[in-house]
């Protein structure tokens, strides 16, 4: 699918969807559209991903099939002034992929625009609407799945799936990632928003989605949240049982002592949190926690290093921070 | 207001809302509908709670005010041998309630019916609109709070519940019971039934409904599923961390090995159990297992006690049958 992604404003700092669909991404992104950064490339920001121009606006887009709102304001309102962009794309005929909070197919501009020249709006964070308790299925699926879970919000647990899968890939294997945020879901052009699914059915939607790839060797589902998270474990936990997976993988950022945004709670240390995983886990599925991801943003090499090795010994599993290097072999071994 | 309870093909063991109804509401029960068990006495059945008529139609129920769905089959569905029941109901005038995922507001037959003959459908599973996220401040909360959990669904959560607040009304202390489940809403006439509520949005919801009671010395709140349930565990994890307690009291069924319709699960042991409870819930609250109410329904008294014993011995806190015998003062106090 050849795509142009919306990022006005944001690029690349502040467009987590945009730099994820350029970064791993199977689509072919023909532009980004960001009006202050127009004229420019994607290489002159982002070194190792896709490269594209940026531009203005629709108009400087050529063919495509889709356009993707790259990105994510608190809120996930929708700003006004993409409005011309959103409607020159339907004008055109093309989807429109968005992962906000506003929906566009409640757009009545939109909804009749897509009518009239035959484009499709996808909103990615309304969930399908037939699912169904879980029937704990998921331990059946013959691949390989290894569930990447964090001691916090934001700790790169979607970033660690995809990393792991690319590396995977690497050596000959065919893997996958199950995407579970809105983000992975605009990256991959399917999957759920589990955090919007009615709680009931959440671990049900984990299952139907990692029992969805067919002929894969590993199947890396991207967790949410944190199982000791005042406000979003149950989205955690339906994760984690829902997936079934054989092995874990925990992500976490170093330094991190207190739950962002919720400052008056401390976390319990990479140990304990490993060990709580895995307990928790243990009456669905005997899924170890056989690796850990150190998010080292802001250390340099050294110290990245240093903290590297110390989270791996802390959990006693390989460690890396699968930003700064490779996925080490021994590490990609301890999953499949 | 006079209520008639539909349990077809179900009553009293697989119609928990029913029998939660005749035993903790303040509805006057005229009938139950039940036509497998048609001519018989709720007293047949059950001796300790309201008595009523068991009939096989609407067509027996004197007059009422509503008529409320007194079963919840996995998976919630709307279950079209009940259509004819529910179809006299609105066109006698009554309202219908029901706890059900299917919507009867959506269904179009019914919701003609109650146009036309003014009775009113309400669905009380519809979350309010306006929920959040938990920004975790329930743990400010100055009443005590107690939370009952349990080793599997349907071990006696919102039984133990009520058991327990009014053995402390009973002492002269302020209690309530925060309902988070279809029977309990029904029975309060408040609350919202957490599993319904989109994921995100769970543990905000609980949240606010441990912040609605004022005055009080103890509020209890209803626990849902089990911690390592396959299905439901994201539920009861957004309980537990959204309730912030000071204590809970986890419910367990004598005999019960095997997660209730996943049987190829087994459960941890009690022990276990608690254990896992107090370690989840740690990172938002110290909250420990103080009591255990094990249900011991099918066992002789003697035997009845001796299980209770040896229950309270493995978790090593008091513990008593709720339903078989009084909530002993020890029991109490832990809590309190």
């Amino acid at each position: 699918m050849q795509v142009a992604v919306l990022a006005h404003d944001s690029f690349p700092d502040r467009a987590k969807t945009a730099v994820g669909l350029l970064r791993y991404g199977d689509h072919e992104v023909r532009a980004v559209l960001d009006r202050e950064r127009a004229g420019g490339r994607v290489a002159d920001h982002l070194p190792d991903v896709q490269d594209a121009p940026i531009v203005g606006s629709m108009d400087e887009v050529p063919e495509i099939d889709a356009l993707v709102i790259g990105v994510a304001p608190i809120g996930g309102s929708f700003e006004e002034s993409w409005r011309p962009d959103v409607r020159a794309a339907l004008e055109r005929g093309c989807n429109v992929l968005s992962g906000l909070h506003y929906f566009l197919t409640d757009d009545e501009e939109f909804a009749e625009l897509a009518a009239e020249y035959g484009g499709k709006l996808v909103d990615v964070r309304k969930p399908p609407e037939n699912l169904t308790v879980a029937d704990a299925s998921a331990g059946e699926v013959e691949a390989t799945v290894v569930t990447t879970v964090g001691t916090d919000c934001s700790t790169g647990k979607m970033t660690t799936a995809y990393e792991l899968r690319d590396a995977a890939r690497e050596r000959g294997l065919d893997a996958v990632v199950v995407p579970t945020g809105q983000t992975g879901v605009v990256i991959e052009g399917w999957g759920i928003v589990v955090d919007r699914v009615v709680s009931d059915y959440a671990a049900g939607a984990v299952e139907r989605l990692v029992e969805t790839p067919v002929g894969m060797d590993l199947v890396v589902v991207e967790g949410q949240g944190a199982l000791g998270h005042p406000a979003y474990s149950g989205v955690t936990t339906s994760i984690l049982h829902g997936s079934a997976p054989d092995a874990l993988v925990m992500c976490h950022e170093v330094g991190r002592e207190r739950v962002h945004g919720y400052e008056s709670f401390e976390l319990p240390s990479p140990a304990e949190y490993a060990d709580l995983y895995e307990r928790v886990a243990a009456p669905v599925s005997d899924a170890s926690v056989v690796a850990g991801a150190l998010n080292t943003r802001g250390l340099g090499d050294d110290a990245a290093a240093d903290a590297v090795a110390a989270y791996g010994e802390a959990i006693d599993a390989p460690a890396t921070d699968p930003v700064r290097g490779e996925i080490p072999e021994e590490l990609l071994e301890a999953i499949v």
